[in-house]
C-alpha cells in the first residue's frame, strides 16, 4: 500500500471513439444568450400542459397498481392494443404481440443494436446518419455500410444485403430534412423482402408535414397481413407529437424479433413507467395529437418559412440549402470547400448561435462541409438573428489567412 | 428470387446464451390461481396512489417544460442537488456532479455494464448474484469472478484485484437475503480503495430493515469528504420505497465515472422522464417516503414472520433457511442433494406455486441446489398456501422413481 493512489480501471474501448464535437455542442447549450439552432428540440409552449397534468392525476388515481407498479416488459396490454389498431397498414392487421413499448425512441434505437450488431456487423445506415442512432449503436462496434438515397446509382438490394439491418429515416430524416420519394420506398421494401435483410423505418416525424400529402411508409409496403409479417421495422414516439417528457416510444416488428427486443429490454430498463405509458395512452385516446397538430404544423411551418428566408437572403452567398417538406431540420451545405464546418462550429460558438456540424452524422467523422440547422425551438425573429450571427461566423472563417 | 421467403439475419451472439428457466418463470406469471413466490414485487396495497396522482398533476402544471420537455441527461438539477444531500456520507458533501438520476436501477446497471465492461472484462461479483445484474451484463459478455463472502478464507483484495468492478448487494442480497456484516464492508471498502477497482454498492432494499439497527454503507466506509473521491459507486431506487411505475434510480460517484455514464446513457435513452422525475423528487421533499416507511416495514416483517414460520412447520424436512433481517427473500436450500431446483420449479408450477430457482442467480448456471422466496407480495394465508404447494412439488420430486 503506497500514499498515491491506485489508479482506477479502464473504461470500456467504445468509451474511447465518441465524438468531441458532440461534448462542445452539448456543453454550448450551457452559454448565455445563445441562440440554439443546434438541437432538435420541439417548441415548448406546443405542450399542453394543463390538460396533460389533469391527465396526469386521473390515470394515476384510476390506475394506481398499473401507473405504479411494475409492469410487463412489452408495455401495457392496452396501450400496445391502442397502437397495433392506429400504426397498423390499411386493410392490415397488427396485434400487441408485433408491439414493444419503448422508453423514448432513444431507446428503440438501442435495443435494436443490442438485438442485432455483433462487434464488426454490417448497419447499412441512410447517409448522413442520425446522430442519435450513432451514439446508440457505439457500444455494440458495428461497421457502417453508408446508403447514399439520393444517388442516382443507389442499389437498394446491394446496399442490404449481408448486412445485419438498415436503418432509414424517410420522413424528413435528421440531420437532412430530405423526404424519400415513392419510388425509392417501394424499392427499398422490395429490396428488404428479397434479401431478407431487416430494414428500421424510424419515423418521429412524420406527423409534421408542412407541404403535400403523405406518403404510405416503407412498413405499408412491405408485409402486412394479418399479423405482420415482413422484413421492416416501424419505429415511432410521442415526442414529437406530445411531449418528449414522457419517454414513450414503440417498435413494431414481427413477433421473433419482438421477443429477442423484450429479452434486451428485461436487462435495459425492465419496463417502461406505468405512469408515463398511461398518460400515453390518455392522450392518444383522447385524440389530443389530432386535436393539436393544425396547431403544431403551423407554427413549425412558419418557423421553417422564416429560417428558410433568412438563409436566401442572408446567407446565400455563402450556403446551399433546400427548403424540406416537414419535420425540423434544414441542411445547409457550405459553397466553399475551404470551409470546415467542425471549424466554423467553434466561430458560431463565438457569435452567440450553436449549429450542428455534419461530422457528427457520418459515422466516420469525415464530412465537414454541412450544417444542421433546427427551426421549431425558436421564433422567426430569433431564427433570423440566429442567421445573421452565422453569417459573421461564416466570414471569419473565409477570411483569407485568419 | 425465389417462392421461399429469405431468411433473417442472426441475431446477437449473446442471445444464445439466455437462461430457459427465466422464460419458463415470466411465462409462468400468467397462469390463473398460481401463487407467486418467484418474483419481487412490492405490495401494491402500499402504494400511495391518491397522493402519487395529485403530486402528478401538480409537477406537471407547475413545471410543465420540464415535466414534458427534454431534460439533461444527467437529471434534472433540483432532483441531482436534492439526492446529494440525501445519500451523503456523514460529514461529507456531495454535489450534483456525482450524482447521475437514472430510469431505473436497472439502467443503472445497463449503463455500469456499458462502461465498464469489455468482451472478456473481469466482474468480481458477490455469489450468488442477482439476476438482473447477469441479464443487464449479459450483451457486454462479462468473465465473472464470484465472490463467496461468506467463505471464511474470502479475501476481498484478491476479489478486486484486476477486475473492472465489484458487485455487491450488502443489504438484504438479491436473492439471499443476507446482511453483509460491518467487518466485511470494511474490508471490502479497504480492498477497494487499495486495488483501485470500482466496487458498486447496490442498495434497493436498505430501507427495508426489520430488526436491528442499520450498518453503515460501504459508501460511508471510503472516500468521502470534499465532494465525492474514492472507488465506492452507490446505487439506489425509488422503486422499493415509493413505487417501482416511476422507474426513477441514481448512481452516486467520482465524477470521471458520471461522465463516462452519461456519454452512456445519451445513447440509452437521452434522458430520464421529466414526470416521473419530478414525482420522484416531490416525494422525497414532502418526506412521504419517511412517513410510510414504518407501516411498509411492519407489513412486510409481518409477511417474512408468516413465510418463515410456514417454511419451519411444514417444509423443515425439505429445507434449510435463514431469517433476513430486511429486504424481500428467503433463501432456501434443499436438504437432499438429490432435487435439482431447476426441475423442481416444473413440480411447483404443477402444483400451483412459483419459485425461483438458484440457477438463475449463477452467472454459469451451474447451482442447483437452492430457491428465492419473495415475502412482500403476498398476504400472510397466501404465503403459507404457497409453501403447502411448494412441499408438495418438494414431495414429488423426493419419492425414489418419479
Amino acid at each position: 500500500m503506497t500514499d498515491a493512489s491506485p489508479s482506477r480501471p479502464s473504461f470500456a474501448g467504445w468509451l474511447g471513439t465518441t465524438n468531441t464535437v458532440t461534448r462542445t455542442f452539448l456543453a454550448a447549450g450551457r452559454i448565455p444568450g445563445l441562440i440554439n439552432l443546434g438541437g432538435g428540440l420541439p417548441a415548448p409552449e406546443t405542450y399542453p400542459g394543463e390538460e396533460m397534468a389533469e391527465i396526469a392525476r386521473r390515470v394515476v388515481a384510476e390506475n394506481p397498481a398499473a401507473a405504479l407498479g411494475y409492469g410487463p416488459i412489452e408495455g401495457l396490454p392496452e396501450l400496445r392494443d391502442a397502437l397495433a389498431a392506429t400504426l397498423a397498414p390499411a386493410g392490415a392487421t397488427l396485434s400487441r404481440e408485433n408491439v414493444l413499448v419503448t422508453t423514448s425512441g432513444m431507446q428503440g434505437l438501442d435495443l435494436l443494436g443490442k438485438v442485432l450488431i455483433d462487434e464488426g456487423s454490417i448497419v447499412a445506415a441512410q447517409f448522413p446518419t442520425y446522430l442519435g442512432a450513432l451514439d446508440a449503436w457505439r457500444p455494440r462496434r458495428p461497421h457502417y455500410r453508408p446508403m447514399r438515397l439520393e444517388d442516382p446509382e443507389f442499389d437498394a438490394e446491394a446496399a442490404l444485403a449481408g448486412a445485419r439491418f438498415g436503418y432509414v429515416v424517410p420522413n424528413f430524416s435528421n440531420p437532412t430534412g430530405r423526404l424519400v420519394g415513392l419510388d425509392l420506398r417501394r424499392r427499398l421494401a422490395g429490396a428488404a423482402e428479397r434479401t431478407g435483410t431487416w430494414l428500421v423505418e424510424d419515423d418521429p416525424y412524420g406527423g409534421l408535414l408542412f407541404d403535400g400529402a403523405p406518403l404510405p411508409r416503407i412498413f405499408d409496403l412491405a408485409g402486412g397481413g394479418d399479423g405482420h409479417r415482413g422484413p421492416v421495422v416501424y419505429m415511432g414516439t410521442v415526442s414529437k407529437q406530445i411531449a418528449p417528457g414522457l419517454r414513450v416510444g414503440w417498435i413494431v416488428a414481427e413477433r421473433p424479433l419482438i421477443e429477442a427486443l423484450v429479452t434486451a429490454k428485461q436487462g435495459s430498463d425492465l419496463c417502461t413507467s406505468g405512469v408515463t405509458q398511461l398518460i400515453a395512452l390518455e392522450a392518444i385516446r383522447s385524440g389530443i395529437v389530432e386535436r393539436l397538430r393544425p396547431e403544431l404544423v403551423a407554427l413549425y411551418r412558419a418557423r421553417r418559412d422564416a429560417l428558410c428566408a433568412a438563409l436566401a437572403d442572408l446567407a446565400g452567398e455563402h450556403l446551399a440549402f433546400e427548403t424540406p417538406v416537414g419535420g425540423m431540420f434544414v441542411w445547409a451545405t457550405v459553397r466553399s470547400r475551404g470551409i470546415d464546418t467542425d471549424r466554423l462550429l467553434a466561430a458560431c460558438l463565438d457569435a452567440g448561435v450553436c449549429v450542428s456540424p455534419s461530422s457528427v452524422f457520418d459515422p466516420a467523422g469525415q464530412n465537414r462541409l454541412s450544417l444542421r440547422l433546427n427551426f421549431t425551438l425558436n421564433a422567426p425573429d430569433v431564427l433570423a438573428e440566429g442567421v445573421r450571427r452565422l453569417v459573421v461566423a461564416l466570414k471569419s472563417v473565409s477570411v483569407p489567412g485568419r
